[in-house]
C-alpha cells in the first residue's frame, strides 16, 4: 500500500477548528486507500509563548530544559489531531518523536536526525491506524528529548517519508506553493509548478520560509518528492524534485530575503595558515552555523574576515570571536544585526552572463549600498541594511523576474 | 545526606513569578544541606485549558490521547522550574515521569503507580542536582505515557519519598495545613497540628481537597511523614503521620464535604447470591471507583442497591448499570448528580457514643434531608442535596467542632 506523509505547520493547526479541518484532509488521503503518516507542528504561536515563559523565569535558558519545554507544543497537537481523527471514525494514534523512533545527535535546541527506526510506525499503519507524529523533536541516545530548531517539523516529515519510502511528502502551509518572491511583499510574485532540490535549497537557506533548508537536503539525499501545498485550499502546489524532470531550465527561480542575519567582522587578522580554521572550528564547536564567509586581502600581511550568523546566535558568537581575536592577534572586531540578506536563485544563472550585474544595478538604482556579496553556481546573495530589504526585493523582482 | 521531597501544586506554580518563588523555597532546603527532589503540577488552570481544547476538537476523548495531551502540562512546569533553579546558581535537572522511573499500570487517565525505580534520580542527586519531577504522570510497560488522575501529583511526591526513603514529604499548597473544615467556607475552622493517616485518609477521600486520598494510602503503607504547608508563608503546617505519635485522641478531626458525587439506585433487585458481585465487578472492569454502597432489604425477595461514584464517572456508569439491570432482572434504576456528601471524621469517634446522633440532629435542625448514610469506625458520611451542603457543614462544625 502506498504511504503518504503529510506535514501541517503551526498556522494550519492553530485552533481546534483548524485541527478538525486538517483531520478532514488527512482522512481524504486515507479514504483514497493510502497509509497516512502525519507530522505536525505546535499550534499557532505556542512555541513563542513557551519561549516567553522561559524568559520570564530567568535570564539563562539552559538548552536541555528548553527542549523539555518546547517539545510539549507538538505533543499537544498530536494528541488533539489523533482525537479529531478518531472523532471522524478513523483509527489514529499519536506518537512523540521518541516513540516514532526518531534518533538525533546530542545538540539540544538544534539537533540533527541521525536515523529513524520506523518499526513502531509501520506496526501501527498495518493495524489500520493513521499515525500522527510530533514534528520538530526526537530523542538522543540517552533518551533525552531533543528539538531540531525552528522549522524542524519539515525535516521530521521528509525524514519520515525517506524512512518509510513514502510516495510523496506533502508539506501543507499557509501559502499554496513556492513563489518567485514572498507574495505578501511582492504582489506580482508567481507560483512555481516545479523547482529542483538545489534551487529550493538555496531559496530555503536564503530565507524563503516555505521549507526548512535541512528538510530539502534530506529530500535531495533520499530522493523524496516534496509537494508544497496550502492547507486552506485545493490548488495544486509546487513540486520539489530532481531537476532532470524539468523540461526547461529557468534563468531565475526567485528572490529571497532574510532578516534573521547578523554580520561580524574581524579586522587586521595576521596572514598565516590555520587562522580561519581556528575561528570557524571554535564556532562549530558551539554549534553555531556560519552562513556567508568572506575573507579579503586588505594590505600587506593582514586580512579582514567577515561572516554572518543568525541573529539568535549573535550573543553566543560575540564572546567566542572576542576570545579568538586575542588568541590569533587580530586587532579589532565589529558586529551589526540590523542587516538583511537578499538573494536571487536560479539553475540557469551559471550559463547566463550578466545576472550579477543586473542585480547590482537594480540595487544601485534604489541607492541601496551593498555590504557583502557572495555567489554560488545558482545564487547571488547581498547583505544590505535591514531597512532597505523590502525595496531591494521589489526592485530585483521587478527588473529580473516580474517581466520574464 | 538527608533527602526531602517537596511538592508544589498548580496554584503555587501558576505564573513565572510564582515559579521563581518556588525556586527560592527549594534552594533554601538545598542550602540547609539536604538533597532535594521536587514534584510539580501543571501551572494554574493548564489542565482545564487542555481538557477544553480536547472537547473543542470533538466529542469523544480517547484516554490514551488524553494522557498524551495532559502530560504536557507538568512537562512545561518542570522545565521552567529547572531553569529558575539554574538561574539562582544551582544545579538542577527536570525529569518526566518516565525519566524518573515511575512505572504505572495500564489504566490511562487514572493509572496507579506500580513501582518507582529511582536509580536515575539518585545518580542526579549525587551529582549535586536538584531533581524536578513531573507529577501526575508515569509510563506503563509499553512506554506509553499515563496519568494518575486529578490530584495525582500528591501521589507522585509521596511515592518518590517512599522510594528514596526521604526524611519528609512536604506538600505545599494554597492553604497552610489541614483544617477542621474548609476555611473558605467556615471562618471558625481550626488548623490541626497533627493528624493520623487514617483520619487524613477519610478526610481526603471525603472531599477535603488538601491531599489526594491515594497519596495518603501510599504514605501510610510506607510510613512516609507528610507535612502539609503553604507555599505563600512560613507558618508551620500539619503533620500527617502514624497516630501512635499523638498524645491525645481527638474526638473529631474535621468535617468534609464533597460535591463531586453522583448517586445511582438500582431497584427491585432479585435477592440471590452473586448479584452485587456482578454489578460491582462490571464497574471495576471499567476502572470506575465506587464509593458508598448501601443495600437495604425492602420487601420480600427483592432489594434496592444504592451507590455513589464521582460525577466525572457518571456517564460511563449509566450504560453499565442499564446493561446489568437487564442481565440480573432488576426492575428500575435512577440517578442524581445534584447531591453532596458531608462527613465527620475522628479517631475518637468509635469510643464516644452519640456522635452520629449529634450529626443527624445538626442536619435535622436545618431541615436537611438525609438521602444515604454510611459509617466506619472513624467517620460518618451523609449524602444530601447539593444546594444544602454549605449549610450542613456550617451546622455540623458549629455544633460538634467549633465549640470543642
Amino acid at each position: 500500500m502506498q504511504i503518504v506523509v503529510q506535514k501541517f505547520g503551526g498556522t494550519s493547526v492553530a485552533s481546534p477548528e483548524l485541527i478538525r479541518n486538517v483531520a478532514r484532509r488527512v482522512v481524504s488521503a486515507k479514504e483514497q486507500g493510502k497509509q497516512v503518516v502525519v507530522a505536525v507542528s505546535a499550534m499557532g504561536h505556542t512555541t513563542d509563548h513557551l519561549i516567553d515563559l522561559a524568559r520570564a523565569v530567568g535570564d539563562c535558558c539552559p538548552e536541555r530544559e528548553m527542549d523539555m519545554l518546547l517539545a510539549t507544543g507538538e505533543q499537544v497537537t498530536i494528541a488533539l489531531l489523533a482525537m479529531a481523527l478518531q472523532n471522524l471514525g478513523h483509527r489514529a494514534i499519536s506518537m512523540t518523536g521518541a516513540q516514532a523512533g526518531i534518533l538525533t545527535d546530542e545538540a539540544h535546541t538544534k539537533a540533527r536526525i541521525l536515523k529513524i527506526d520506523p518499526v513502531r510506525i509501520q506496526k501501527e499503519l498495518e493495524k489500520g491506524n493513521i499515525v500522527v507524529v510530533a514534528g520538530f523533536q526526537g530523542m538522543n541516545v540517552d533518551h533525552e528529548t531533543t528539538t531540531l530548531g525552528r522549522g524542524g517539523s519539515d525535516t521530521t516529515a521528509v525524514a519520515l517519508a525517506a524512512a518509510l519510502k513514502a510516495e510523496v511528502c506533502e508539506i501543507y502551509t499557509d501559502v499554496d506553493g513556492v513563489y518567485t518572491a514572498d507574495p505578501r511583499l511582492i504582489p506580482d510574485a508567481r507560483k512555481l509548478d516545479l523547482i529542483s532540490y538545489d534551487e529550493m535549497l538555496e531559496l530555503a537557506s536564503l530565507g524563503a520560509l516555505v521549507l526548512q533548508a535541512r528538510s530539502v537536503e534530506v529530500a535531495k539525499q533520499y530522493g523524496v518528492t516534496i509537494n508544497v501545498r496550502s492547507s486552506f485550499n485545493d490548488n495544486p502546489g509546487t513540486l520539489v524534485k530532481e531537476s532532470s524532470d524539468m523540461e526547461e531550465c529557468r534563468l531565475l527561480s526567485g528572490v529571497a530575503h532574510d532578516i534573521n542575519v547578523a554580520k561580524i567582522g574581524l579586522f587586521d587578522v595576521p596572514d598565516r595558515p590555520g587562522i580561519a580554521t581556528h575561528l570557524f572550528k571554535a564556532l562549530a564547536d558551539e554549534k553555531i552555523n556560519v552562513d556567508m564567509i568572506i575573507q579579503s586581502w586588505m594590505r600587506s600581511g593582514r586580512n579582514d574576515i567577515v561572516f554572518t550568523v543568525t541573529r539568535d546566535d549573535l550573543s553566543k558568537t560575540i564572546p567566542i570571536v572576542e576570545r579568538v581575536m586575542k588568541e590569533i592577534g587580530a586587532l579589532g572586531m565589529e558586529y551589526n544585526d540590523h542587516v538583511a540578506k537578499i538573494s536571487i536563485v536560479g539553475a540557469g544563472m551559471v550559463t547566463n552572463p550578466g545576472v550579477a550585474a543586473n542585480m547590482f544595478e537594480a540595487l544601485a538604482k534604489e541607492n541601496i549600498n551593498i555590504n557583502m556579496i557572495s555567489t554560488s553556481e545558482i545564487k547571488i546573495s547581498c547583505v544590505i541594511e535591514e531597512d532597505q530589504a523590502v525595496r531591494a526585493v521589489e526592485a530585483i523582482h521587478a527588473k529580473m523576474i516580474g517581466k520574464l
